[in-house]
Formats: structure tokens, sequence, C-alpha cells
């Protein structure tokens, strides 16, 4: 995929060169040398920043002044109505009634007109695509876009040049995957600058619809279990189109993880990393904890650790 | 003071270089521009490494065979422990009785000898010498010697250099204050390459001992309040005497904030920075919150995190 540097150029000024951590106590613990893209100290605390600011920017000076609308549960809505806010656009919002009273918040807090839904009852893309229609505004997808791809792969340049500085080549890479989107465009990045690192993307229990895509060939829509995941940001059913063509080429494999692992995950990287992370910024290393004998000891691996819009009960049910 | 440039090259190779923060919504709400030095991210989660390094770098082949002791009951505790671990060197450390349990863990998992001793009994420095004396080891200082107060000095000298790379000149610097060290370090940066900052300590309401000492000319020792401050990294009750010398010359004067406060600031930094703070790592923002008519609105305003080390039972009562 061509364009990741242009657009890794463009963003720049606006978002965040996130740090790559590490805790030599954390490494001692489980035996290998790990490595955290810290996505969470992104601009509205998540990498979905990068893609919003690739689409906005993107767009014509009549675009602009006609708005955008997206509609997300979370980490997307945020970063739409942050990046909108940056740029004087206008954003209108579509977010499920039941949404996380904070992310609601969080992102009328920037500005953002959030137009509320009964999921029971409701498409959103119906409501979205219906207000893009009627009043003239750009969707913004979240996932399942080129411009938005080459903005969430520019999380993945950053990491590939941040370890380069440092002579490290990376043995596996683990990255969150639900729409597929953070996925595809740092997996794109890390294939073509080191190929011999194992990529796996990491999906909660009984939301692995991308392993089961890449199993079966196809894109497959998974029927969720009826206990939902702690991963709010990971609970989508299906993988986007254009996000699993470049995943099937791209990955290795796809890992899972308990929301128990994933609680213990969270623990462990405030106590050693001092980070607020969210479930499904945390599965990367829940798949580690989850599954130690699928790393040899001292490996370099590297997680991006997606977001950190953690309610502060979910946080605490980390650490009780 | 002369070597902050010498130290920062010698230590760079063990320090993370922290990261500068800032949040668009955090500065909308207090109508200033802000800048965060994370030095919740620093290794064993506090600035003292720096310091521990900048020591410890210097001890002769021979003092390092003998190897260190140091009291203390938090971070510089973990910092010598973990800067002895990383350079192979023996560490004793002298810690009280009734120390949290996650200090007192956090040294031992660093691989250090913790001797505890009773606070109301016992004299933790006559322990300590008694050890160094005996061992012929030598003792690490917490703030009230140069090479220590050089090693704090270079997160003043990474904040500085990073603000200026963004063409930023503060207006105002706050420094969370216990025995001085970090404040002296950082203000001998500030005030010789940004002789316009304004650049205030920050201190616990109750334990103002730099202030009341900066007032009358005098080194002050307080009786400490019977309630004792959520603070306990800067719950000391007189200044350093090097500390002192430097901080009258430097400083602008002193602030102070209430565990209110502190609690208020914890929630909003972790909040809209995603970064876990301990009480005392908070006590700049608090001193905004609380003192906002000492602000102009606008102002490019600058603060040290200085460290992460909370219990979870606190980081939750920030929340509550």
């Amino acid at each position: 995929m061509a364009g990741v540097e242009e657009t890794a150029r463009m963003i720049a000024p606006e978002v965040v060169r996130t740090p790559v951590l590490r805790s030599p106590r954390l490494n001692d613990i489980l035996g290998l040398s790990l490595w955290f893209k810290a996505e969470t100290l992104q601009v509205a605390g998540a990498f979905k920043y990068r893609g919003a600011c690739s689409f906005l920017m993107r767009l014509s000076a009549e675009q602009r002044n006609r708005g955008v609308v997206a509609f997300s549960s979370g980490n997307h809505a945020q970063a739409v109505a942050a990046a909108a806010n940056r740029f004087g656009v206008s954003a209108k919002i579509v977010m499920p009634s039941d949404a996380p009273a904070i992310k609601l918040e969080g992102t009328r807090a920037w500005g953002a007109d959030v137009i509320t839904y009964n999921r029971m009852t409701e498409s959103r893309e119906a409501i979205a695509g219906e207000i893009a229609r009627q009043e003239g505004r750009t969707l913004i997808p979240p996932f399942d876009h080129p411009w938005t791809i080459l903005g969430q792969a520019t999380a993945g340049l950053e990491f590939y040049q941040q370890l380069a500085a440092q002579q490290v080549l990376l043995d596996v890479l683990l990255i969150p995957c639900s729409g597929g989107g953070l996925t595809a465009g740092v997996s794109t990045v890390f294939r073509a600058h080191s190929p011999q690192t194992q990529l796996w993307a990491v999906e909660p229990h009984g939301y692995d619809d991308t392993a089961q895509s890449l199993a079966t060939g196809r894109r497959v829509s998974i029927q969720p279990p009826s206990q939902p995941t702690l991963c709010d940001s990971l609970a989508l059913t299906e993988p986007g189109h254009l996000t699993l063509a470049m995943n099937q080429h791209l990955l290795n494999g796809v890992q899972t993880a308990s929301d128990a692992s994933v609680l213990t995950a969270m623990r462990l990287i405030g106590q050693h990393l001092k980070l607020l992370v969210e479930p499904g910024g945390a599965i990367g290393l829940a798949a580690v904890l989850e599954h130690p004998a699928r790393f040899t000891a001292g490996q370099q691996v590297g997680m991006v650790l997606s977001g950190a819009n953690v309610d502060p009960h979910v946080w605490a049910r980390a650490h009780s």
C-alpha cells in the first residue's frame, strides 16, 4: 500500500508521535523483550485519531464546509469529533443510546452533534447514510477505506522507525483487531520493512470473525456470544471487505484472549508501564499471558496499546 | 550548576527520554496552554531514577563492588534498587516497616535487600549510616547532593529542549517539591535557558517547609499536621541544605495545594492524558486548580508529573 510515508508527513503536525515504552521488570516476569507502542497517549485516547485526520485532511474545502458524519459507539466517534473540531468542520456522530456515558460525553465535549439511536430497532448505517444524503455530509468510515487505513498505518511506521533507531527487529507483533483497519495498516508497514516479523492480530474470545474469515478464506459474519466481551472496542462481528483482503495477505495468524486475561494485562500495564489502557487496548499482552507456549524465551515482541478510553469502574475491576 | 549536559549524556542510555504531553480539551477547560513532562513513565515510575543513575555511574569500581545503601519510604528506594540492579551493584534499602506494601514489594522486586525499621523508635539515618560504616557501602542521598541534583536536572533539560523544539517558552513552570532536589535541578536549567519563566515549587498544605524557609531566609523544620498528606512522596518536613541554598536563588515562589485539589488533578490527568499519576506527582495541576487567579488566560504553563507509584485504592479515590 503506497502512501503511508506521505500520510505520516501530512498528519504529523496534528498527531502525537506516541512513545514506545518498556518495562525491565515485566520483561523479567514474562521472559520476553517487550515493546509497547503507546497509542493510548494519542489525541482523543486512541489510534483512531490518525485515521480521522488522514480522512479529513484529504477532503476538499467544499466537503469540509458541508461537514461530516460518522457512526461509532466509541473511539472512532471521539476521534472524528476531535479531528472535526481541530479543522473547524461540523460533525454529526450517530451513537447507540446505550453507549457508555463516558464516550457519549467525550464525543459531545469535542463539539460534535451526537444523534442517538436504538440498537435493537434501528440501523446506524441507515441513519448515517440518510444524514449524509440529506445534508451533503461526507461519511467518515471507521475502517474500511484506504484513507482510514493509511492513517492507522502511520502508527506502524512510527513504531517500526522507533524500534529501528534502537536496532531492534521484532520477532512477533501483536495488533488488536476489530474491523481490521489498524491491523491492515500496521501490518502493511511491517511486512514491507521487517519481513521476518510474525504478524498476529488479536481478537477477544467469541469475536474471532477475522480468525474465522482467514481460516475459511471468505468473509465470515459471526454470531456474537450472549455474554458481551469486556473489549467494547473489539466487539464487531465481521471484518471489513478491504481490511480482510489486506489481512489475508499480510497476517501470519490470529490469537484470541479472554476477559480474564485482559483484566490481568490491564493491571500489569498500569503497574509496570504506568499507563491507563482500555480492555481492547490491552489484548496483545493478554494473548501473551494466555498463550505463553507460542512465544520463545527472549523473543522481541511488540504490541500496539491501541486505546485508553476506559471507564474508571472497569479499570478498578482490573485491580480487584 | 555546571554539568547538567554531561550528566544527561552520561545517563542517556539508561533513562527514558520521557514525553511531553498535552490535552487540547484540558487546555480549553482551564483556559491555559499546559505542557506536562511525564516522568511518570521513567524507569521505576518516577524522576528519582535519574538521580540514582547519576550517582551510581559516578562511583568507582571499588565502590560499586562494596555496594550501596539508601533510606527512603518510596520512590528513591525503588530508584536506587532499580539502578543498582541495572549496574550489578548490591543494594540495601532502609524503609519504615509501615511503608506502603506496594513500595516495599516494588523495592524487593528489583533485588534489593530491604531493612525495615520502626519509625517511632528508630532513626533511618542512623541505621543506614551504621550499615554504610560497617559494610563499606556508599550512602546514596535522596536529594541533598550535587550528583543527585544533577540527575534530576536532566528532566528539566529534556523538558526545556522538547519545548524549544516546538518554539514554546513557558510563562510558568510548576515543580513538585519535597526535599527540593527536583526543584533545584529543574530550576537551574530553566533559570539559565529560559530566564523569563516563573519558577514555582509546589508543596502540600501543611508541608510547606520550603515556602517557610524561603519566607524566613533560614532552613525551617516544620511540625507536620496531625492529618498526614495524601502526597506521601512530598511529606518531608524540612528542605535539604544544598537544595534550599539553590532554591533560594532560583525560585520565584512556592504554591501549595490541598488533598482535595490533588485528587481532582489526578482524575483530570487520567481522563485527559491517560496517565497514572501519584498524588505528589499531580500537585502541579492541583495548584492550578486551587489558585486560578494566579494564572493569566492563555499562559504557557509547564509542570513535571514527577511519579506514578500510586496504590490502586488511592487511584480509585480520585474517581469516586
